[in-house]
C-alpha cells in the first residue's frame, strides 16, 4: 500500500515522499522506478511526522474522510499556498489525533471510507489541475509511449535524457 | 489492495464492483461498509473477466499505464457512452493481453507506474466531473459530518434513511 502511495505521488506531480516507518526495501523499490522511468523524485523513510509537520514551511493538508469537503477546501488551499509548497499527509485508518491540529486543512475526498491512495490521487490531480499529464521526467532509462491497443516501451538514449 | 479498489469505486460513484477472484471475506467487508455507510453498491466476486467483458452492454474502459492519455481519451469515452453504462477494468501488474482487445478504450492515467487504485480514482472523478461529492448514500446506519478539525460521525435514525 505504501509503495502505491509513493508511486502515485511521483506520477501525479509530487517532488518527494516522506514515510514514517523506516523501510529500506520501499526506498529501493521507489528509487528503482526513478532510475527506470525518471525523476526528480525523492523518497525518505523513517521520518518523524510531528517534527516534519512542525518544520514544514508551506501549507499542510491532511486527507481524511472526516475533513471538510474537497470542493470547499480547494480554493482556500490554493489561496493559502500562493503557488508555494504543499505537504499532503495521508495515513492508514489510525492517524494520531494531533495530526488534525498540526494540519492547516483537514480535507475529505468523499466523506466515505475508501483509500488513502485514491484520496491522494484525486487531491493531487485537482490541486495541480492535471498538470502531471504534461510533466517530463528526466534521466530515466525507458519511457512508455501511449498506445490505444498495445504496450510500447521506448528505451531512452543519451540524446533524450537531457 | 482489492478492498481499496472496491471502496474507491463505491465512494467515487460506481454502482457495483466485480472481482475475478472468489473472495468471501472481501464481499463481507464491502457489504459491511454498505450496511454502515449506505448504498446502493453491489459487490460480486468470482466473476469471469472474459465473459463479463464480452457480455457488457456499454463502454468498456481498461485503465493501464500503456494506454492513450486520459485527456485525449475522455471526450471520446463520453461520446461513446452517451450517458449510458461504463465498465472500468483495472488489474494488478499482470493483466491478460486479451483485455486490451476486449476493451473499447485502453486509457493511461499517467504513462507511469503507480497504482490501480489511484488510476481508478482519478478516472471516476474525471468521468463524473466530481458528481460523487453530491451523491447521497441511502440506508446506512451512520454518516460522517464534514469537519475542519475533528471526527464527527452521526448516527442515522429512521427519519433520515428514506
Amino acid at each position: 500500500m505504501t509503495t502505491h502511495v509513493c508511486l502515485t505521488a511521483r506520477a501525479l506531480g509530487a517532488d518527494a515522499v516522506w514515510v514514517v516507518e523506516k523501510d529500506s526495501a520501499l526506498e529501493r523499490a521507489v528509487k528503482g522506478v526513478v532510475e527506470r522511468f525518471g525523476g526528480p523524485f525523492a523518497v525518505k523513510t523513517g521520518v518523524g511526522w510531528r517534527k516534519a509537520m512542525e518544520a514544514f514551511g508551506g501549507v499542510k493538508v491532511h486527507l481524511t474522510m472526516y475533513g471538510e469537503p474537497l470542493d470547499k477546501a480547494l480554493p482556500k488551499i490554493r489561496e493559502a499556498a500562493k503557488g508555494g509548497r504543499v505537504m499532503v499527509v495521508v495515513g492508514a485508518s489510525k492517524v494520531p489525533g494531533e495530526v488534525y491540529g498540526l494540519a492547516d486543512f483537514n480535507v475529505a475526498v468523499a466523506s466515505q471510507p475508501h483509500s488513502e491512495v485514491a484520496a491522494l490521487a484525486v487531491f493531487l490531480d485537482r490541486l495541480g489541475e492535471g498538470a502531471w499529464a504534461r510533466r517530463k521526467f528526466k534521466g530515466g532509462r525507458v519511457a512508455i509511449s501511449p498506445s490505444a491497443r498495445g504496450k510500447v516501451v521506448v528505451p531512452l538514449g543519451a540524446a533524450e535524457e537531457e
